[in-house]
């Protein structure tokens, strides 16, 4: 018998496609939906932040669901949990993946969680089908993302000791906190990794926007994470009664406000890309309706893959902000807050074998960067790292509305899936 | 001996122009510094809210002064200080004039003072000169202007029963306030007076803008008293992460709010007149630099010498909000407060006589309108009206840094004055 040339293609492919290994979608909604119960507020809205009882106990949670897959599972000085899967070849280094459980206050069920229980699912299913990797796996679950990337900073080796004497919405500072969930603020120092510990990092997470829902693609492949930039704007008139002073002899502080408002979108909207600029804080004084404002303080964030856009979209507001103070007689002050993060890029090597792994599941993707901040922004400092985007509702995070459908979520775990069986046998 | 044709103009005239009796400068600037000495804060500056002790010390200061200008002085059931001439017909109304010498917390010197200082000095200059006029002159000294115009919204029997509940910065009531200062809230209906009642009542007062001070012209002639309207205004977008909503798919309620301020800006000034229209309160929620602002509110105020002109600016502010609501995604929403007051003109045979007294005082002015809202508001409702305004340093008002000169202050009062005799003269 002879085999029409077409028969590879048509018959066998199809079958060798679907014989890859593929998460357990019902599994994956399960855990997610139980990691969900732990962390409420009074009005049963998930509020699970970073050291809460909740934080603890949905820690707990995922301790035993990661033992359950086959995991050796610890804690480190940072309060990582971290849960290793011995690989074939001894000598290679970890490909680690994972993600974070904290939320912000009054949060959602699926910023964090999402690549947190999509992890440890992959490792559910590898342990299921009896797959053994070359390199050993690791699955870390980062300690307070929320409350300024605690976990992951200091395993990036950039955690500044001032960091731990911050307190969160609990009332714990991070020093106490850690102690509460098992970590260790006096050797926080010794958790920190370089190059030639990890092999690879992947993160699997919620988009946070709604670019992926809107264009109906599945996947999104992470370009790299924004860098951001804060400054406090100080406008200053002259407060003077509303009612007996004439507009042609105002020096209105509010309305100055607002035409650097306008000024703003339009220099952030003026240019070609994918930059972001907000006000997301205003104050006038003194605030009363019969007081024409005298001082005006907002905030100005930028944000974008690119340090020199950002500092040259600052500078055409800066100059958009001298024309305004000109003309309305105010003044212009700008101080820039020390909250700034640089853009991290993820390796391209790693964005193609995610293509590749998408493309292999016949599932539309689409190269993006990400707005929001994430665990792998430090992890890019030591070890070629990626990012897996699966589409948010509506754009919504940050929010009890968030969602993502099990569809959705199961799509991203197999996506990372096929990704680390690709590094796996790509990586030396 | 023949005398020159030109005899009378050249020579005798300025001596009967300034056989006019004057008041004394001096003492009037010494009985503005005396009253200043009641009423202050821990740092010293003027703070003499109604009801407070400051308020209550200045008021026995007052009364005396009264009484030494020969008065006869009673404190009427809604704690108005008024003090009794008696006039040469007794079947004449009286002539009225006064202010208050109440303040806004941190207040000024000036605001209400001149007026309150200049109409005794008026009487003392009577008294003086041994001038009996035909009709009775009574000075008003209204209680709580700052706080609501209480004193002459009793009188001019428009004081609503639930304003008496208002609590002042002091923590008492306008009702328990009364009583402090020697008034009788039970009684309060019984002071309303009206137009059978006054002959005709003038109030000298600071001009609290910087008109006259910027065209160096000595008086104003107030030819009304603005109406004012005030909107709450609430934009609605969407709160959303300000790092992974793209520029074109944000609903930013700040943003909105800039471009309705501008609006309220354009439509105040795209129109001939004195009109003035203010956003003085802002507060935008959630409120963080990293979160695109959801909800805004904001206020509106509009002040104009006609209610017609009002409602016009209004309905163009709706228009512009309509505009911006459908190019932002928002929704801007306007609600009515009840704090308005309608527009109050004087009467302009006073205006004349104001103007005849400042020509024969060779005293520059002007006719204009007070953007401020005045206890001749009030009084104009029940009997014909005249507003005199002198200058304020740098239009500055409500604020310790008020000021108006001695020799500004002494020009008021001689325009009272000469206003008094005039209408003394001419009023039947």
């Amino acid at each position: 018998m002879t085999l029409h040339p077409l028969f590879f293609l048509t018959t066998l492919l199809p079958f060798l496609v679907v014989s890859q290994p593929e998460v357990n979608q019902e599994r994956l909604q399960s855990t997610i939906t139980e990691l969900s119960t732990f962390g409420k507020d009074a009005s049963g809205n998930p509020n699970r932040v970073a050291f809460s009882d909740g934080d603890i106990e949905a820690r707990n949670y995922v301790i035993k669901l990661m033992e359950e897959a086959g995991l050796e599972v610890g804690i480190d000085f940072a309060g990582n949990i971290r849960g290793r899967r011995a690989g074939k070849s001894a000598s290679k280094k970890p490909i680690t993946f994972g993600s974070h459980i904290d939320m912000v206050p009054q949060g959602g069920n699926y910023d964090g969680c999402v690549g947190s229980m999509g992890a440890i699912e992959v490792v559910m299913t590898l342990q299921e089908k009896k797959l053994i990797t070359e390199h050993p796996l690791e699955v870390l679950i980062f300690s307070n993302e929320e409350g300024g990337l605690l976990g992951s900073r200091a395993v990036s080796g950039v955690l500044g000791k001032e960091a731990l004497q911050v307190v969160n919405s609990t009332g714990f500072t991070m020093e106490e906190g850690l102690k509460r969930i098992g970590g260790n603020p006096d050797k926080i120092g010794e958790v920190a990794l370089n190059s030639g510990n990890i092999a690879a990092f992947l993160e699997l997470h919620i988009e946070q926007g709604g670019i992926l829902e809107k264009e109906t693609v599945a996947i999104g492949i992470v370009e790299g994470i924004v860098g951001i930039k804060w400054w406090d704007v100080e406008i200053t008139g002259f407060a003077n009664h509303a009612g007996t002073t004439p507009m042609d002899a105002r020096q209105d502080a509010l309305l100055a406000a607002a035409k650097f408002i306008v000024a703003v979108n339009e220099v952030i909207t003026g240019v070609e890309g994918k930059q972001v600029g907000t006000v997301g804080r205003i104050n006038a004084s003194p605030g009363a309706p019969n007081v024409i404002p005298g001082t005006v303080k907002l905030s100005l964030e930028i944000r974008d893959l690119s340090s020199e856009k950002i500092e040259m979209l600052y500078a055409a507001i800066q100059i958009a902000a001298e024309k305004i103070a000109l003309t309305s007689n105010t003044q212009i002050h700008f101080t820039p807050v020390d909250a700034n993060s640089k853009p991290a890029l993820t390796d391209p090597g790693i964005q193609a074998s995610i293509a590749e792994a998408a493309t292999n599941l016949g599932l539309s993707f689409k190269k993006m960067q990400s707005g929001a901040g994430h665990d792998a922004q430090d992890m890019a400092l030591i070890t070629p790292s990626g990012m897996i985007f699966v589409p948010s509702k509506g754009g919504i995070s940050h929010s009890p509305k968030e969602y993502t459908s099990p569809e959705d979520m199961a799509n991203g775990a197999n996506v990372l899936l096929q990704t680390i069986l690709i590094l796996d046998k790509t990586l030396k």
